[in-house]
Formats: structure tokens, C-alpha cells, sequence
């Protein structure tokens, strides 16, 4: 957990004002959940490993007696948790409050939530995540919708050249049952599958095998991942989507796929076939929550070789909390993950400027200088003159301000003279 | 704790970014600590009363053991807490990094902070603070600036009219020993002082008596409080703070309050005595929070009884965590007892466009319209007709949608028919 600096601070407000306005500009509402949720709601089995880093809050008002029966049932000392994803609290926040919302609801969430992890580079355990889903809407329309706004979104961010890697959870149950895997196998061979990227063809089969998978189906599957075949990274189309699977995957499945395209094409102003798009059919993209049931996203950009997000369709998480299904799909940036690729911006202020005073200025002309200046627009800091004055105007360049002036007993804000930060 | 939907969260941001606004152009600048900190940290008596209501992170990893051994010390499950306000975590930050810190550092943040209290009308577990605080600075230019900064960002908001009640709290104490009572008697007596507004005089003087507290000192405070005088509102000035106080107040203390109000009448444009600004002096002001040294605000408005904010000063508050004593004063909004005084404002989005369209437009075609009306630089929600039309446009409008078209299969973008919501 970190501290953020003004500067920091500055900066990320700035990059999340940007995410937060052109993920409305694309028709989505932003709301907000408590940070803490009821233990049983984040413990039900949907967050999975990320359950066993939730943070648990204590329950108040414990005494010796309740602490001693709780023992061998720690759970028993705590009633709520702080969310580790934003995704089970939106199902929970749909299930409490779907009268008030439109049939299909868009929803932004810009918030942070909190992982008990391993401390790590690059690992935090408070971050925010940056999501937004659509819940209503089975059809491939809602999976375009969310991925032309995240590339808007990336673009917006001087992030140009983002691209999709795009799945089907479908796709890999079918592609593994063509192989011969048996369903129950199938979670391992996917933690296996997984690690595509990291070790490669060679190194899967070998797992495969280690594991004791089903002989024949390892070998069927050695065989087709080790085809000849270029993995071109576009174009995309029904043609390429058949090409990178076995033969005879389900036509709906496909054509769910192609929709999006078609969707992200008209919308991104792609004429002819999808050869332009920024999206990658990969039937090897896996992605670790066990609670999508169609489409898998992850978000990649060429100047990193990790994924900026992603998401994917669950189309049963809201029937947990509501009793009844209804189709959702999410896409999620990893703010800590984008914000430090997003170059400097310039203040939103014209004119920020620092007053440079001396000692012996009365404090009610000094307030009368910066309320004038205030009133006409500018932001405005005082500042002890300091022997060293460079380091001072260097420190509020720093913090984006632009101008200077000083101030000595008997200015006044008209016979200013305001002069650039270098 | 509270789920927002769109509107309620829409307009909350709105009258956040306000405020961060104008504290910004005031020369605060923004920083962020993580919601929870050390236990330790939380629970050194700084808090007051807030520390029996924070709520406390269970250690992770605990076995049975563990558990039992903590029966008799419930402090010994737990190692981490929420914050329950935004100063004590402020001070552990400047501690942590002073060194990267300018030298009179103005501080903003805009944060939930979290207590355990019980469950009643207007007061929630989470809820939303805006502080802002000077460090480093004696002077009563500090105290000016917080004023200042603060009746500007409610007259941006709307919120014309704003008064800040002052007190300090060596007046009090000074007041208490020349009332004569002893030192030990002064919190207690303190606390019932607070109650003044609610009961009176008389009361208060009741109340007292009740408390054992030393006969003739209650006997001269009832003198006083029960002596002739108007206690007018305005002006603010040396005659009025010593007409207000028994006779030989000291002259440093009467002496700063006159400082801030001559530095808050230079910056409000008041000219002549303080006869127009919006201080208003009160010896009887007590705040509860046990770590003000100095001065103490209340922030007022004329359309509701109760305080909207308020801040203190709290010399002796970082030595705690950095070993050195240095002066920090501070001034907080509380953010859900004035959003709702806020006037709804216009969405700041020029157009916000509702698309009703058939169910049987390709989704192509409809993403293609809705994308050019993006980078035309709308807001735009698609919707599928339904029967009752004029309530689906109804929501929109409620949610910030200023006008509507309906696309058929084969409408572009160039044909659209734009017409606003009623």
C-alpha cells in the first residue's frame, strides 16, 4: 500500500478523469458500492483464489468467550470483508437494486480494491481497477460496445495501437472435448494451457503428460498446436477463426465471434472485410476466473509484454445473487498497470502561479494579492522567499505550476509581475 | 453503508470536482494515503472517541492457537484498521515524507473514512470527508487561508451566505482557570460547555452543578453566561472578541483571532473594520476532538441547523509521529451533509443522446451510428424500443440524457433525426 505525492496524486486523477469521460461519452453510468461487503457474499465461491486474499474485518464487540468458541472456525470473527474485485459486488448492487436500472445497464466502476498479496514488484495490495460492464444484453453487440470504448479509452490516453486478444470459453470446452479430454480434466488442462506464452508448445505437452492426462487426448492436442501454421495477428474473420481451430467448431460460437468484429469494424470505420481491426482471435486465451461462460478478453499494447486488462462474459454470476440469470459481460483496465505508460500532461490551469514573499509582507495584503489573482482564474500558492529560490521554483514546476511573482510589502495584485517557470 | 446508483453518483462527482477545484486553485494540493493503516497507528489516543468505532482488520493466517491466545487481548487479532478520519493518517504522511515535502505543505483530501457507529437517520459507516490543512505554518495566515479557501469553494457550489464560527482553545482554557476551576476539572466541564446550543444557559449551568464541579467557579460562570449582552453575529472585531470575554484576556491569543480576521477581510475585498466578514467569534465553541491546541472552526449556513464542517488547529499532533513538534492546522467539509444542498447542475456534456432503436437494425449499422456520434463529441446510450417509450426517455433524462433519435435498419449517422427530451 502506497502513499501518493501531490505530483502522483495529480497525475492519476488526471489519467482517471480521462477513463471516467470516455467511458460515459460510450453511454456507460458510473455508481459506486460500499468498499465493504458481507463476508458470506465475498466468500461464495465466485472470486476464486482471490477469496483467500480478501482482507476480513473483525467483528466489533468480541469477548473472551466468542474469540475462544471461534478457534477452529476463524470465520466466525468476522462479518464483512473488503472487496478483492469490483465484479461481485456489481452482481451483488444489480440483484439489490435492478427495479431502478435500465434493462440493459451499463455501468462504469473506477474504484480500488484491496488483495492480500505476497509483497512484490509491481504488486500492490490496494490498486484500482477501472471496469466496465454491460448486464442485459446476451447478444454479440455488448461484447463490441465494451471493446470500442476501451480502445477509445486507450486512445484518449495517447495509448494508440491497443489491441484485443479475444476468446470464447465455449471454444476451449469444445476444443478440449474434440481432443478427448474428459470434462472433469478440464480445469487442469486449462492452468496448463495457461502458460502458453511463458513455456510454449513443447513445454505444455510436456505438463500434459506429467499430469497423467488422457494419453490419446494429449497427443491429439500435441498435434494440432504443433501444426504448421502462421498465427498472423490480423486479419480477422470467420476464414482465420476457422483456420486457428480444429475443424467443425459450432457455428454459433463462430458466428458470436465475427459479430463482434463486425460490430467493432462499423465502428471503428473499417470498410471490407475485418482486416484493420485491433482484435486477435487467440483459441488459446485462457483467462483464470472461473465465472466466464462465453467471450474472454485481454487488452494488449505494443510498448509492454503484459496485458493492460480484460475481462469476459459471465452469464451466470447475477443468478447467484438474484435467483433468476441474467447475461453480463465486463472489460476491466488495470489502472496501475496504464497509468505509468500515459506521458505527462500540462496542468488544466492556464495559469498556476507561485507567490515568492518576503518575511515582513503583512499577512492581510498577502491574502489580498492571491484572492485577486484566484478571482481571475489562476491557482494560486504562496511561498516563503528561501535563500535558495531556484529549488523552491523548481519544486512548484514540479507540482505544474507555471508562473511566478513576487511580493514585498506594498504590492498589489495590479502591479504584479507575473514571469514563466523556465 | 450505501450503494450510489447513477444519478446519485453522477451528481456527487459533480460537486466533488467542484470542490477540488477550488481548493486546488487555492494552492492545496491533493495527495492520497491508503485506507488502512498500522493498528498502532490508529489506536495511539489521538482519535478520541473515533477509535472505539474503527473498524479492525483481522490478521491473516491466524490458526487456532493464535485465536485462543487472543481471547483476553482482542488487539492481539488484528494488525491493521480502516481510518476513521483523514488527520491522524495526514500526520503519519507527512512524517513518512517530509523530505519531499515543501516547506509549508497545504494539503487536500477527499476521501471515505469509516466508523462502526449505529445505524440512524444521516449518519452512515462510510462516509466521504473533504479536508484540507496547512503545515508549517504558525501564523494566522493559515488559519486565513483554510477560511478563505473554504466559504470560496461553497459559494462555488452555490452555497452563498456561508459563516465560519471561531474560537480558540487557550480562551477556553484560559477562561475555565479565571472562572477558577481546576485543571482536572476542565474536559469534563468542557463537555458540558458543548452543550450550550442545545441547553441553554441555564442548563449548562444545571448540568454543573450536577458534575460537583467547584462551587464558585460555577457560581462566576453562570455570571457570566447569564449576564446583559447581545450576541450579535457581526461585526468581528477586537471590541467584540473582548466584549465577549471576561475582562483580561491575553493579548496573543485575542491578538491571532484578529489576525485571521484581517488577513479573511483583505481576501473576501472587505474594506474599513471587519463589519462584513464572515467570521463570527464564539468563546463557548468547544469542538470535541481532543487534539486541537489552538484556534477552532465551525462552518455554518443560514438553510440548515447543524454545522457543515469544521477544523481546528493541532500543534502537537505530528511530534507524535515524527518526533519534532510541528504547527498544522486544518478545516474539513462534510461531504454528505452538503451534497444534498447542492442544486442539481447540468450534465457537463453538451449533447447526451438516447439512440431508440428497432430490435432488428444489424448491430453493425447501430455501432457505427452511436461511434460517429462519439467523435462528434456526444454521450450516447443505445436503447431497444419498448412499448412504454415516454418512460425509457423519462429515465434517461432523469440520468443527464438531453435528447433522443430513433434508428431503423438502414439509418446513418448523417440522417439522424436529433430532437431533445422534454
Amino acid at each position: 500500500m502506497r502513499d501518493f505525492l501531490p505530483a502522483d496524486k495529480a497525475r492519476r486523477e488526471g489519467v482517471l478523469a480521462v477513463i471516467r469521460e470516455r467511458y460515459r461519452a460510450h453511454g456507460f453510468d458510473e455508481i459506486e458500492t460500499p468498499v465493504m461487503e458481507e463476508y458470506s457474499r465475498l466468500h461464495a465461491g465466485i472470486g476464486g483464489d482471490n477469496e483467500k486474499l480478501a482482507y476480513n474485518v473483525l467483528k466489533r464487540g468480541l469477548d473472551a468467550e466468542a474469540i475462544r468458541a471461534a478457534a477452529d472456525e476463524p470465520a466466525e470473527l468476522t462479518d464483512l470483508g473488503l472487496r478483492y474485485d469490483l465484479t461481485v459486488p456489481l452482481a451483488r448492487f444489480y440483484a439489490s437494486n435492478r427495479g431502478q436500472l435500465p434493462s440493459v445497464f451499463r455501468s462504469i466502476q473506477i474504484a480500488p480494491v484491496w488483495r492480500a498479496e505476497r509483497p512484490q514488484k509491481g504488486r500492490y495490495r490496494q490498486f484500482v481497477q477501472c471496469d466496465i460492464d454491460i448486464i442485459g444484453d446476451a447478444s454479440a453487440r455488448a461484447e463490441a460496445e465494451l471493446a470500442v470504448a476501451t480502445l477509445d479509452t486507450l486512445d484518449a490516453l495517447g495509448l494508440e495501437g491497443g489491441r484485443i486478444r479475444i476468446n470464447d470459453r465455449r471454444v476451449l470446452d469444445w476444443m478440449l472435448d474434440s481432443f478427448g479430454f474428459a470434462a472433469a480434466e478440464r480445469p487442469g488442462v486449462l492452468i496448463t494451457i495457461d502458460k502458453l506464452d511463458k513455456i510454449g508448445p513443447d513445454g505444455i505437452v510436456a505438463e500434459l503428460r506429467e499430469r497423467g492426462a488422457t494419453t490419446a487426448a494429449v497427443d491429439a492436442f500435441a498435434a494440432f498446436v504443433r501444426r504448421p501454421m502462421t498465427m498472423e495477428y490480423n486479419p480477422y474473420g470467420e476464414r482465420q477463426i476457422r483456420k486457428a481451430l480444429p475443424s467443425g467448431a459450432p457455428d454459433d460460437i463462430v458466428g458470436h465471434l465475427i459479430g463482434i468484429g463486425e460490430a467493432v469494424a462499423a465502428a471503428r470505420g473499417t470498410d471490407g472485410p475485418l482486416g484493420d481491426i485491433p482484435l486477435v482471435f487467440d483459441p488459446f486465451l485462457v483467462r483464470g476466473m472461473g465465472y466466464y461462460t462465453g467471450t474472454i478478453f485481454e487488452l494488449a499494447h505494443p510498448s509492454v509484454d503484459y496485458s493492460l486488462g480484460g475481462g469476459g462474459r459471465y452469464d451466470g454470476m447475477i443468478g447467484r445473487f438474484l435467483g433468476q440469470d441474467v447475461p453480463a459481460v465486463g472489460f476491466s483496465i488495470g489502472f496501475e498497470r496504464i497509468v505509468d505508460l500515459v506521458s505527462e500532461r500540462a496542468d488544466a490551469a492556464a495559469h498556476a502561479i507561485v507567490l515568492v514573499h518576503d518575511r515582513d509582507v503583512p499577512e492581510s495584503e498577502l491574502l489580498a494579492v492571491k484572492a485577486a489573482l484566484v478571482r481571475q482564474g489562476s491557482r494560486v500558492r504562496l511561498e516563503h522567499r528561501t535563500k535558495n529560490l531556484k529549488a523552491l521554483l523548481e519544486r512548484a514546476a514540479a507540482d505544474g505550476y507555471t508562473s511566478f511573482a513576487t511580493v514585498s510589502a506594498g504590492t498589489a495584485a495590479e502591479g504584479l509581475e507575473v514571469k514563466p517557470l523556465a
